[in-house]
């Protein structure tokens, strides 16, 4: 029986980008070959990745000016190749910490230029998102995560900044509109909202290409993979299908704007469960309460154990929280149904119930 | 109906490992959850990059002074990462160039180091692997590839070098029993004989992490991966575990011996036909060359269309030869069986009659 999958990455993709990548694993599109051995110069390939980044731009209205690459590694490997490609050594970035992964960027980014931490909600666990915050307009740039899976925390405004923005949207792309003209890079680990681990997706402006003066390695340098389309060495074939069948899912379903309503819709019954159970309670402020992935502890922390052991019956997978948060963290990245959160919040209820 | 598959990579893999990953795309041993949605920190990843790990050293016989790591980004990745954490500013790296992976591998150390083309058999279109060169005893390293995809050479021993010496084995890794404790770092792009494409697997002698003595970021850092148990991020989790399903069919087979013994079969039969037709013959010379990659040319260039034309009733894909060689280009690598070698020869042998 399919499990509830609440876990925070890799996590739940549609049921039919399953069903679909199976198929192409024993065979693809009739073609006599598994998606496995078919090579990245082949004409079925290619149309995979052409349609991958038609829709990426359709999806999220990438405007005309920005290159959209298909690169290895996962957000680590970018919080280090964003400033090896874009800071030049007597340069400043800026940085708000709003989790762990903030920190990280900020760590690499000291190997290629200055960096400054210009808001911080470090001291309290990362329960907000710091809004009180002065730009360094001579900084290079301003680098935001737009959702912190371990704290849950999230903003969805695209803000205008005196500086241009690089945005880590690992774990909320594709859950809502983005106006991607606020930004000059957004990038993205797949394996959450757009397909498997092991491909990462770089919306960049064209005008960034080639900014940062130093040498550079041909596969730590965005401008090879745009001139090459993405193709300047072997990609992850397989990896890159299923963020096809992700994205062609989601252009089915209505798009973005139905996404975000989806989420939202998930979201609120899920935290108007754990503001109403006295049992529970979130640990991010309302404001910034992320639709991606939802921290909640027990109010008696002697129910945490009890309470992961109640809901297995249920068929519910991967809601024990971070060890740094304690607690439970639901993630509900788009393909998790509604159906799956409307199961955890009657445990929550059918838990309260069995204490009374 | 199933393509006889001569690509050169991504290529062939063992139908079982087409038939298992299409199944763990559905569900994954039975535990509720697609192979696609499972946490690479869950027990059932720890199990498989274990057993992933265990198999490579036995098949190889990779001592115990080193570490074996999974990385991404492909042998393109590597040709900038070696030299990045072994090289210091001053210190030289040797390079045999026989193929222009081997010419792409010095471009990019020259961005930490010095660099020394010891030999080269650019000037005869790499027909042969250099043999009398003599190594700069000075240098760090001597840098070599084992076989050449795009022209066909390969060599099967593994010589002693008065230096440590790093080895590409991208296209012919597991199809021979190699010698392990003769190598400081052998590399591989795992898409020929490893796994689907999205994975490079790294053995390195334990003396030599943190070698070069540079700042590093994370991500590049052989250190990093040894010490997290190539699990400091998300790896790609389907494409390792299609190199697990492949590492446990060469070892049911019988291991590297059996699996040499197969290749050298294969290729016997294939080279004689082309020895014997007098309408083909080889590019390489004939004590070097490749088992894996076998390309010959029309001895009318008029047949070269007419032959590409020829088999497709055959049901034979991916012979059309790279562009700076020409003619064709058999993969074949361990999991193509000799029943698609033997189409092919009677294929080459139905060319000739048709022609009489």
């Amino acid at each position: 029986m399919k499990k509830h999958n609440f876990g925070a990455g890799p996590s739940i993709l549609p049921q039919e980008v399953f069903e679909q990548s199976a198929q192409a694993c024993i065979e693809y599109d009739g073609i006599g070959l598994s998606i496995l051995e078919i090579s990245h110069r082949s004409k079925e390939f290619t149309a995979i990745l052409d349609e991958s980044m038609a829709l990426i731009k359709e999806l999220l209205q990438v405007p005309d000016d920005y290159s959209i690459l298909f690169l290895q590694g996962g957000a680590n490997m970018q919080f280090n190749m964003i400033p090896y490609n874009i800071l030049n050594e007597e340069e400043t970035a800026n940085f708000v910490e709003t989790d762990i992964w903030a920190t990280r960027a900020e760590e690499e980014t000291r190997l290629y230029g200055k960096t400054n931490i210009i808001a911080s909600s470090k001291v309290d666990n990362f329960t907000y998102i710091p809004k009180d915050f002065t730009v360094d307009k001579n900084a290079t740039y301003l680098h935001l995560t737009s959702n912190n899976t371990i704290y849950g925390t999230e903003f969805f405004d695209d803000k205008a900044y005196p500086i241009p923005v690089v945005c880590d949207m690992s774990s909320d792309i594709f859950s809502r509109p983005v106006d991607v003209s606020k930004y000059h890079i957004i990038y993205a680990g797949a394996q959450k909202n757009l397909g498997c681990s092991g491909i990462t997706l770089v919306i960049i402006k064209n005008e960034w290409l080639g900014r940062a003066k130093r040498p550079k390695s041909k596969m730590w340098d965005y401008s090879i993979y745009a001139k090459n389309n993405s193709l300047y060495n072997t990609p992850p074939v397989f990896a890159i299908y299923t963020c096809l069948l992700t994205l062609r899912w989601l252009k089915n379903l209505g798009g973005l704007a139905e996404m975000e309503q989806r989420n939202i819709a998930k979201a609120d019954l899920l935290y108007s469960e754990i503001d109403r159970n006295p049992l529970f309670k979130g640990h991010a402020v309302k404001e910034d309460r992320s639709r991606m992935n939802i921290n909640f502890i027990a109010t008696n922390p002697d129910d945490e154990a009890l309470f992961l052991e109640f809901v297995k019956p249920y068929n519910i997978h991967g809601i024990k929280g971070y060890r740094t948060v304690g607690g439970f963290r639901a993630s509900c990245y788009n393909a998790l149904p509604i159906e799956s959160v409307e199961v955890l919040v009657k445990a929550m209820q059918d838990f309260e119930r069995s204490k009374a």
